[in-house]
C-alpha cells in the first residue's frame, strides 16, 4: 500500500478517537516490509492516561499484550504515520526503536521548545509531512471544545 | 526524603520485579515539593508491552488510570528517580513533562547510540549518577539468566 492508504488509516483512528471524546491523533506503525504492526488513537481522555499518546497505542498494539512482546528487528525501519508531528516522548520511542520514516499529517500543534522533526532527522529518520487539513482542523475543534481538559495538556503551559 | 531514600525506593520496584522475572529496572517520579507521583517498574516481560519501561511505570502510576490524568503542570520540576540511566524514549517522557532532575544508579548498560545524559543536560534537565552496584548487578544477572528474551531489546542489537 501507499502512504496516503496508511495514512488514511491513522486518519481513521484519530477519528475515532474524536468520536468517543478522546484527543484525535492516531497512528499506524507498518514494518519495512509492509506489514501493518500496530495501530491506534491517544487515550489520554479515554484512559486517564499520562503516556497514551497515539503513537504510543500504536506500538503497544504491536504487542500481544502478555507474554513476549516482538523483538525489537521488527521495527528497525518501519515507518510510523501518524496524523499530528510526534512529540519529543514519541520521537524517542521512534529512536529506541530504529524506526526509518515520519509520515505526518500537520506540524501545526507542535511543542516549539523541541523541534522533534530535526530530531529525528538528526538521527537520520526520514520525515514527511502531508499537509493534512482534517487532523489539524479535529485537533483545533477539539481544544475549542474542550478547554478546561485541554489545559491538563504540556502544550497548553507553552 | 533526601535523594537515597527516594532511590531505594526505586531500587526497591526494580526488585519486585526481578523477583517475578522481569526486567529489574525500577523508577519512582517525585513532585517538586517531595510527593511521591507514582512508581513502578519494567513490566515488558509481564505486560508482554513494548514501552513500558520502568520509567514510563512511574509515569503510568502517576494517573488515575481511568478519567482525568493528572494535569502536566505537576510534574514540572520533578525528579524522576531511575535504577538505569534512561532511554531515549524515557527521555523524552521526561522532556515532555518538564522533569528537572533525574537521578540513576548506573549509566553501564545505556545504548550508546544516544547519549540521554548529554539529551538531558541540552534541555536544562539536572543528572546526578548515584553509583549504584546492585542496579547494575540486577540487569547484568538478569541478561545472563534470559540470553533469549534479552535478544528482543533494542540494546541487544547495539
Amino acid at each position: 500500500m501507499a502512504d496516503e492508504n496508511f495514512f488514511a488509516m491513522a486518519l481513521e483512528e484519530a477519528r475515532k478517537g474524536f468520536e468517543v471524546g478522546g484527543i484525535p491523533i492516531g497512528a499506524v506503525l507498518v514494518s519495512k516490509d509492509g506489514q501493518i504492526l500496530g495501530k491506534g488513537c491517544n487515550k489520554r481522555v479515554q484512559d486517564g492516561s499520562v503516556t497514551k499518546h497515539g503513537e504510543m497505542s500504536a506500538f503497544e498494539a504491536s504487542a500481544p499484550g502478555t507474554g513476549l512482546p516482538p523483538p525489537a528487528s521488527v521495527y528497525k525501519g518501519a515507518t510510523m504515520y501518524t496524523t499530528l508531528l510526534p512529540c519529543v516522548m514519541c520521537t524517542g520511542a521512534c529512536l529506541l526503536y530504529g524506526i526509518g520514516r515520519v509520515v505526518y499529517g500537520s506540524g501545526a500543534d507542535q511543542n516549539l521548545k523541541f523541534d522533534t522533526v530535526k530530531i529525528l532527522k538528526s538521527y537520520g529518520v526520514e520525515t514527511v509531512c502531508v499537509g493534512d487539513g482534517e487532523s489539524e482542523e479535529m485537533m483545533a475543534k477539539w481544544v475549542r471544545e474542550n478547554p478546561k481538559r485541554y489545559e491538563r495538556e504540556p502544550w497548553a503551559e507553552g
